[in-house]
């Protein structure tokens, strides 16, 4: 069994070898530009952990379906910073700025159909099954992106339809992730599915903690501003929660929070936050993680494998969970 | 073996059968809008046609994945017309007009997964070649749009960039629905690559027949405004080689027409055509589709099929080159 450090290790390793210096420039420098960036390449992790379950063997049909997993998640990066404007992603300027928005769609594009030719390593027994979990999923995150974009047009949603967005946008593409390698690996179907559900347990944890840490990280861990999603209203876990809870006073003075703008931005932070601790949202969330964390765990036992080769992943589970930033 | 018209309908009944009734209605709604406009849906056409060569049968492993062909050509069109800022097209409004540039982005981007969802029909033994052939036709038409988005920002490119741009953006994808066809239907691998070969030809002669007729088309019968590439000064085959040819008082009479604005519309148009003829660009270019034509015909006798049976591929290619519009 590798270590998670080791599985970083190959995936750095694979992320060098593959500089795609092609032409046109304008198609493929934003590809190498955001492959660059890295980040923390959590889904083609989790792909490598499960796989690792069944094998120790790390050559090309399993190291370029995993990529093909971060492949398709920076696709959907570069994509949803036009649709949203972002001037910067992971403290840098994004594909959007750096270059402009016609570039942004193109190798956007581009990204993901090699997304497709990574996937397409997956050795041929396995690769139908491999194909319509992957387009699946990736028009699974498709329709969260959609509703995320309906969503911020209208003044509440209920917590049914924040989990169903984010279950699509965020915690599918980890099921998958998951799922991909116990495919690629030869695990029993039932499995597969356990291992698919743990990563979808994980991915709506892994998302609620990101909106928690938005506003209650610390910031000097965390890399970027605290509170960029209460600047902009945004229906995360909190906000949901938070528009549920109050009632009365606070309900008025949450809304009228919610009205101010962009000058008003330290204000308006200081006081959505102390709403949340005094709405108990803040705790609520927390225990909330930690409810998302223990049913990843509980698929995890269901997909039958030792506790002491599990332990890897569970290790995985907690790092992306209890993380600063 | 069928006929064109049998062709036609066994797409036209796919496209109705495959009508998604899906939600988020944001990300659906565009794809049936497109699917429902449709088009002449050559690329599917040429794919069954060329499978014809082998088989009666036309089940979903060849239907779906001619369809692909198509879906995935519907996915270019709505991102061009974004990155061209398009409102309309085939006389309807683009996606983009009609809804948004957000949901034409993302409503494209599931097209795109749809497309690999509709190739992943293609029967097993050849599925994983006909993914490396979709997804490497798929990254050369991004090239080509690069270029070509390049290209405008250039004073002049030269006829070998102009037919390099067209074989990326344009060629490329008939070769590859013609060698698709040829690749499920199981012919041998010198068969499939002539194909592509013929495709590929019909392709740039497509290209420039389009070029052609957008000047010195039938207004009536082409269905949109004469003119437009002359207005914008698209790089186009007649303006290449137009710009090659002109010299002394015909080159600064070129160069002035193509400073004149929208406002002078009417004049530059009228000038312009002119001087093509003048300059002996018109018959350049009918000769030159001439060319492509026949190129296209030898490499199909490459292809060792029978005269009667490649009557009906032969009918499509005079169809798609001699049309009006």
């Amino acid at each position: 069994m590798y270590t998670l450090e080791e599985i970083d290790h190959i995936l750095t390793n694979f992320a060098k070898l593959r500089n795609i210096r092609r032409e046109p420039a304008n198609l493929y420098e934003p590809l190498d530009y955001m492959m660059s960036i890295g980040g923390k390449r959590i889904r083609p992790k989790l792909c490598l952990l499960t796989y690792n379950l069944m094998s120790d063997d790390f050559r090309n049909p399993i190291v370029f379906p995993a990529m093909a997993l971060e492949v398709f998640h920076e696709f959907t990066l570069i994509h949803d910073d036009i649709m949203d404007r972002s001037d910067t992603r992971r403290g840098n300027p994004t594909v959007y700025k750096k270059w402009n928005e016609n570039v942004a769609i193109l190798s956007g594009d581009a990204m993901s159909i090699l997304s497709y030719q990574y996937l397409a390593h997956a050795p041929e027994k396995v690769l139908p099954q491999a194909l319509e979990l992957f387009s699946a999923t990736a028009m699974q995150v498709c329709e969260g992106q959609q509703y995320d974009m309906d969503f911020e047009e209208m003044p509440f949603i209920t917590m049914e339809d924040y989990l169903g967005m984010i279950g699509l946008k965020t915690a599918v593409l980890l099921a998958c992730s998951a799922k991909l390698g116990a495919l690629i690996g030869g695990a029993a179907p039932e499995a597969c599915d356990a291992l698919y559900r743990f990563g979808y347990e994980l991915g709506l944890a892994f998302q609620i903690t990101d909106d928690y840490l938005d506003t209650f990280g610390n910031e000097k861990v965390f890399g970027k501003k605290i509170g960029g999603d209460i600047t902009h209203n945004k229906k995360t876990w909190l906000l949901v929660e938070g528009i549920r809870r109050a009632a009365g006073e606070q309900k008025m003075q949450l809304e009228q929070f919610m009205q101010l703008g962009e000058e008003d931005r330290e204000e308006k932070v200081e006081a959505v936050r102390n709403l949340y601790v005094e709405l108990g949202v803040k705790e609520a969330a927390a225990a909330e993680i930690l409810v998302y964390h223990r049913k990843a765990l509980k698929a995890l036992e269901e997909a039958g494998f030792d506790e002491e080769n599990t332990l890897v992943l569970r290790q995985f589970a907690e790092e992306i969970i209890h993380r600063e930033k």
